[in-house]
């Protein structure tokens, strides 16, 4: 069936390719996945699949033959493989884009030289560079981290010294950046295609817990315009200036003295995009698929006064399945949306998340809390 | 990952098969799938499919074992298998339901039982029982029509003639049916659950074309309020008294005279549905899958003012891919929602269809029905 429409590779398994799966077939278009293990996210609803390692040139281009363009679940295929495989297909976002999203200090020089406002920040190499540069701080690998792991929050010398013998381990560089007194972080995401046309969504609130994107609003309560209207121009800024193809997520900090930091870029479909699957005309991963194609893009507007997306986290509870969830969830909220990506729970595991939407915040925020709390165990006769 | 959730056997691999993919995707529902040949629709999209004849019990028997539940892409298993197959796992529809939406005689005489109003009906067996029953009349095969094959129009007994030589070379009993003066087609979608819980979706307006459905506006327009209700209460005692489990669409004629009369049944999702994929807060796919596991079926209320679905239906361009028209379409109609099967164009045969929503229903039409025709090839430049 090559010859209904250009075939495109995605290399990683997990749910951001798993998401990609359905506007995929809605759109007929073909997709054929690299996938780390038998059975992953997306491999159980993607039937053109190989099982490989992402970090092996061979296997890359054996995947990505006779494909229109490749385009990734995440950001760690080596940038030197990227740069290989531009001579035989187009790679979405590029090579030169990717690397502002997999090395911070890269990301933080460039933005340097836009002129985009970013938190105070220095490349560290010993303790005495970290007291140069002002405790407390934040440290954070350039690269590697996700979820919260590779960042360290640290208040002495005696903490700096303990990152950096983890650092050192692993071979990894450190950036130091200042502590943000910041109100809230918030989420600009766009589309960009090779064209240069741009989708810009609504500007969401999110909040992390141990790290790890636990919720978001759209679009964000009570965000003066102006400062929306900054956000939504730094990310379009970003997109064009980097020759971004894709989805673009640009993680601001709201600061208590009213302006945006960026925060940290993710190239390809993000946790805090996943409301646009029932709160948008056009979501997120549909808009990736296009933009990677090269086609037009969909409207990025919202459906909804509010859409809250709560994501279901592997909790206390160590056994049972999601699925046995349903019957309460669904019972007790019918215009709940649910989206599972086929794992296991496991503690502190994204498994899923929930979209609730409506004209009431509060709501549906309560509604999508109750639902990802009960998903994950945290409600109900097994609690603790 | 058999464990996650029950597995769904999905009996065919046509586009209604494939369209229940997307939302299995998102509820973490592994499908298993037995398709006509490789590469069909629904292949496309479900890893875990088969090859091989639905009318073949032992290869039913292979691809259901394991299986939580079975359903359907179309309604042509034969009865006696849905019969044996109940004995290893839960048929959805059962077959004492889906008879009544593979025998239209069965389905007429269980209706006039319940009091339903249909056309006026009779089994007949020689054109002179058609000309007792009256001519000009609808003469129809009782079991194995579908999208207007199997439906004739007689006006003449030389007409009728030649029906019965016809359908006696296929071995069809008939059915005549009175020709219906009616302003226009409605149609009552619902979605039953073995537990007896239902949903209903507001009642639309249908237009078939050469007996394929064409275009749907939901809800209908200016429907009198009181025949909207009797519709969808028609539907639900329908649903409820065949013990109807999945969705059930009832095909109903608004006659000129203000009365709803049952055309036809189908005991799946159907395309006078495919509106609320994008359309309502839960699609007819969706809980299609709820229903067939018994999980609460989810809200069937419209998001949007009017929805209007037009289908693709190959044109005269024998050529090109419907993938070429994603250019022109999408940039047109930012908020146009595309479906596509993932099949070849053939003059008359349903390749997609298109979704588009908004507050005013002539802008609605006007988008869908050019997007449809610009993807048919009847519009532009190869058009004649």
């Amino acid at each position: 069936m090559a010859t209904l429409a250009p075939t495109v590779a995605v290399i990683g398994g997990g749910q951001l390719a798993r998401m990609m799966a359905e506007p995929a077939a809605a759109l007929g278009i073909p997709l054929r996945l690299l996938a780390e293990a038998e059975g992953v996210s997306a491999a159980q609803v993607v039937p053109d699949h190989a099982v490989g390692d992402y970090t092996d040139l061979d296997t890359l281009r054996r995947v990505t033959e006779g494909c229109a363009v490749v385009t990734f679940d995440h950001e760690h295929v080596p940038t030197d493989h990227l740069h290989a495989l531009e001579a035989t297909l187009p790679v979405r976002p590029g090579p030169d884009a990717l690397v502002h999203a997999q090395d911070k200090a890269v990301m933080r020089a460039r933005l340097a030289e836009l002129d985009v406002p970013c938190p105070r920040n220095a490349v560290v190499a010993s303790v005495a560079d970290v007291e140069a540069f002002g405790l407390p701080c934040v440290l954070k690998t350039t690269r590697g981290g996700y979820d919260g792991k590779g960042v360290w929050f640290v208040g002495s010398p005696a903490e700096a010294e303990a990152v950096f013998a983890t650092a050192a381990e692993q071979g990894r560089t450190l950036l130091a950046e200042e502590r943000v007194d910041f109100r809230r972080e918030l989420s600009a995401l766009v589309a960009r295609s090779p064209s240069g046309q741009v989708a810009v969504w609504p500007v969401v609130a999110s909040t992390q817990r141990d790290g790890i994107c636990h919720e978001v609003v759209a679009p964000a309560p009570d965000l003066d315009p102006e400062l929306a209207l900054q956000a939504q121009r730094a990310a379009m800024r970003i997109a064009g200036e980097l020759d971004v193809t894709g989805v673009l997520a640009v993680e601001l900090f709201e600061t208590r003295d009213g302006r945006i930091l960026v925060n940290e870029l993710a190239m390809r479909p993000h946790n805090t995009g996943h409301w646009t699957q029932d709160g948008a005309v056009t979501s997120q991963f549909e808009n990736h698929l296009r933009a990677v194609l090269d086609l037009p893009l969909g409207a990025p507007d919202a459906r909804e006064r509010w859409t809250v997306m709560v994501n279901i986290l592997g909790g206390t509870r160590e056994t049972g399945r999601l699925y046995d969830g349903f019957p309460h969830a669904m019972a007790r909220d019918p215009r709940l949306r649910v989206h599972l990506y086929g794992k296991e729970l496991r503690p502190g595991r994204k498994v899923g998340h929930v979209n609730a939407y409506g004209d009431d915040l509060e709501d549906c925020l309560e509604r999508a809390r109750h639902a990802a709390a009960w998903f994950a165990g945290d409600l109900g006769e097994e609690s603790e």
